[in-house]
């Protein structure tokens, strides 16, 4: 059975020492989140996470949700009790302004929590980490009235939201959907359609479940500017804020999938459901998007704390398996064998997984506070900077962190041995579970193409050019410590690579656009080193004032190293295929295949 | 529900055009693999791999096996009557002597069948695959009389085998081994102890079950130096061959596993087991090795298969699913959408897929045929000089190909977006079952130590030479051909990067020998790339002079050079990684993991 320990530690020497939080005093909500009230929030929620969740996790992947006769669905045992712990906590809405009952704390420290609550239990954690999403969405694009009526139960948590785009016939490309809305004399429209892969689309853990539609308004335009959002309760509420009757949609069916099984992963009928719309007609992907992009970067934090707790678990078992001698001698004459840990190659899944975590890590808390910074400053172009930092950001977090994170759960799994492959260690369900979050919210195929086919040239590539010009000048900057040389140089390298790579996409995908595609998973998977390489520079320029006196930051130092020496230069052979162009790539007939 | 073809004309190809399997007329059983007998073979094994065995796949792994309250083991519906359909063909002994029944035809055509079979379902192709690994030791090292007695039986398949490795406190150190055996007054042995993760260790498709039993004879020495193997029929075998009493041998429990559930994995308990020595005492582990060795090649067969099965499927959905439109242009305009086969980057998914399927088979292929002259040449230089590619292969087949065929079966997965996630679909099975060969028959790991370790230091460095010659002068060869130069100058680059890594381990790992370990893996997988680098080589000298007029012909020339443009520069991230040395890897203490 995996245990779990939350990194609290770890997040607060990232924020404090790293990012220094404190200079973000200015910021609304930022003042309440001084030093002892952000330890205490995260040692609680690692406390509840430990204990409360992860308990729960495997029996969630054993037991799975059981879809009633009448429709209802009932979730894993003790999923219940450990959501009404969830809302008592407030822990749902944190970062939710207080005027909708929040306690308007950063988004930040929700992200923190929020990876502590997916490693003890992500199929669990997926319930409130939607309604998260669902807020943020209605906070973005609904109006005072809507929020007013829904805000206030889902951030308490005692509604659930739900986010509804996927049809059988249609995910990425969304301008094929067919669910209509018709529109009503009172302003309310009739919602009728088939969604599928609604994640807690029904389930018994709250009294109502708000789910966020994408719909076609009779009339509309075909494709994708034809389409609006809805908010559909699952049972009427009142003006009065009172639950009502139900509305016309249900779960026909549960999916049987690969892990995730304590989520219930719906098919939803809408059949004349009554809606609002969210925002403008025919805007909908607009305001879709706020929650996509919240939805993400909680994705990536799932790959993340997927990883996190897949390491935490080899590293026990190597520290405890006996297995041979160490190579370059007997460790542990006093034991029949060496435990595992002493071998080189288990060192090397474990030294590169944990160099992913707290580079990650590092980089959610980065990422996070380039969004708190976009949501509540008064400063224009610290808005705006900040913005730019998080829409490129946005899809490498999500990309390169759910793709390493199941590769490093794999890893995990691999330094088990056979036994990693039996269901009752746990290792085999991270691996299950890590699958998806390279999937959900835009297969990383999508993030890449986010990245490369928008992001880096928008606004004439002014983001690209900021963050390269940062990392540059960090580089330059601390070029001249020698002690920050083993990080800051391989960095450069890289960047270096980064600017290349750019640059020959420029230069030959304007003409030829399916270059730029041929190069984009390429192009993510280097950006993504880039942005952990610059992590771990800051980490260790951090870590290297404290580092004779404190192990865990040498710890920190050591790790850098490897990450710089055995990780980064894999940006050289993105580079390669980058600039191999799509020639080969596109050659073949489609009949072909 | 997932489709299935074998790739008959794709084994006809490599073993006719580009490994010209008429050159071997001279080696025993190679005659009677006539060019006509070669493909009826094969195409009949295709034709039972589609039409029995994949059929079962699906059923194999929701239903599973079931152990019984008497401890027999029920396979799931439909596997005993594949299974006895596959005795009647005499498919498990076509590589077997003539003398103990089989058919006597090279092993090469078995490895090809096996990729077949294990395409088809893996599971069920384990209970004859392990079967044939038996044998092999049984032929090596076991007795006239122990050969007479249970050879024929198993050859016909009416009798399966196992290997009995493992223990609950070790697998890779077998040195720990306790499983005791003492002897007899009628020189059988006495066999006691408990073994885990006995693949085929108890099920219903077979009379009986040969257990092949790794042991510690009373009195033996300590370590891997007292092991010896023992042979543990399930039922007791007279001298008349008629079957007797069941043996002290039981299946104790089934593992519940990630994948493969339609072989019984189980726990096997000898409780005074009556069994006898195969080859001489202490010596076991050398004739496991036989065994362990063609099962290595076995299981590298089966990350091939699994890969090649999660293609074809793969490349149907990217067909037929339609979503957007290609960015170089709408392609497709009567449809309302562009098949996603248009987009680069699912192209980049199947052609890499397929890029490491087909160098795979041909690498397979080539080692099959070195098998087959380190078996059976008459001239001592050539079984040497084929026996030492073989030892160099083994090792770089299974751990490359088990793990570029989890990661082929992911990517292939992936192309399915969310419904790659949905088990009716049927690619989260192949993911799952294409986790075990990563570890089973040695963890990759292991592989990457066998290769480091014992290998390319074995003799002086004679295979690894010979190899890098043999390599060298083929790229020296085909140079002058203009046609050849996109393969060769690529292939010559990377062979020279395993070149430097070998020569970097020379100076740097006597010394200090964690240097070796640090970089086994990388090396590993280099040396895979530098392998199927050079099948690809030679696939597409074996493809130009026909491409003009065979599109067949002239889609493995694209697919040749996108290996080598896309997939061959990554050795030189590896051998940066492996000039890194072990420092950073080894400078934590083990408690601070």
């Amino acid at each position: 059975m995996p245990t779990y320990k939350a990194p609290v530690d770890d997040a607060l020497f990232l924020l404090n020492d790293v990012f220094h939080f404190e200079r973000y005093g200015n910021l609304p909500g930022f003042a309440d989140a001084s030093p002892d009230i952000v330890e205490a929030v995260l040692r609680e929620a690692g406390k509840f996470s430990e204990e409360v969740v992860a308990p729960l996790n495997r029996i969630g992947d054993t037991e799975g949700c059981t879809r009633k006769a009448d429709g209802s669905v009932a979730t894993p045992t003790g999923f219940k009790d450990a959501y009404r712990q969830m809302v008592e906590g407030g822990w749902i809405g944190i970062s939710v302004p207080a005027e909708f009952g929040g306690q308007g704390l950063p988004a930040t420290m929700t992200s923190i929590v929020n990876e502590f609550l997916c490693s003890a239990n992500v199929s669990f954690a997926m319930y409130p980490g939607l309604t998260q999403g669902a807020i943020a969405a209605l906070l973005a694009h609904a109006s005072p009235e809507l929020q007013a009526k829904y805000l206030p139960k889902m951030t308490e948590g005692t509604w659930t939201g739900t986010m509804n785009l996927t049809e059988p016939h249609c995910g990425t490309d969304l301008g094929l959907l067919r669910t209509k809305a018709v529109k009503q004399a009172d302003g309310s429209y009739k919602i009728t359609g088939t969604k599928i892969f609604i994640s807690a689309g029904e389930h018994d853990l709250a009294e109502n479940i708000i789910h966020l539609v994408l719909a076609r308004i009779e009339g509309a335009p075909a494709g994708t500017h034809g389409i609006s959002l809805f908010i559909v309760p699952k049972i009427m509420v009142g003006d009065d804020g009172a639950l009502g009757a139900r509305n016309g949609v249900s779960c026909g069916s549960l999916e049987e999938k690969m892990g995730i099984h304590g989520n219930a992963t719906c098919v939803m009928n809408y059949d004349g459901a009554t809606g609002w719309l969210i925002g403008e007609e025919n805007r909908g992907l607009n305001a879709m998007f706020v929650m996509m992009n919240e939805a993400r970067l909680g994705v990536g934090i799932q790959g993340l704390a997927l990883s996190e707790v897949a390491y935490q678990n080899a590293a026990i078992y190597a520290k405890e398996r006996l297995q041979g001698r160490a190579i370059s001698g007997v460790k542990y004459p006093d034991k029949p064998a060496d435990p595992i840990v002493v071998h080189p190659d288990v060192r090397r899944a474990l030294m590169t997984i944990r160099a992913i975590n707290e580079g990650g890590r590092a980089l959610v808390i980065w990422a996070s506070l380039q969004g708190d910074v976009a949501r509540r400053s008064g400063n224009d172009k610290e808005r705006q900077s900040a913005d730019d930092h998080m829409g490129l950001l946005t899809p490498v977090i999500k990309g390169v962190l759910t793709d390493l994170g199941f590769a490093n759960t794999v890893m995990a799994q691999q330094v088990y041995g056979g036994h990693g492959y039996i269901a009752e260690q746990g290792m085999e369900q991270f691996v299950r579970d890590a699958r998806i979050p390279m999937i959900y919210e835009g297969a990383n195929g999508i993030q890449a193409l986010d990245l490369v086919g928008r992001k880096i040239c928008k606004d004439g590539g002014r983001a690209l050019m900021a963050f390269l010009g940062e990392v540059g000048a960090y580089v330059k900057d601390k070029s001249a410590n020698e002690k920050m040389k083993p990080y800051v140089t391989p960095l450069g390298v890289a960047a270096g690579h980064l600017q290349q790579a750019s640059m020959w996409f420029m230069q030959n995908a304007m003409a030829k656009p399916d270059n730029a595609g041929a190069g984009a998973y390429d192009y993510m998977h280097m950006f993504g080193l880039v942005a952990l390489g610059y992590m771990w520079a800051r980490i260790a320029e951090a870590a290297l004032p404290k580092a004779d006196r404190d192990a865990t930051m040498k710890n920190k130092l050591i790790t850098g190293r490897f990450f710089m020496e055995r990780m980064l230069p894999e940006t050289a052979a993105h580079l390669a295929r980058i600039q191999a162009g799509a020639d080969s790539m596109m050659a073949m007939a489609d009949d072909a295949f």
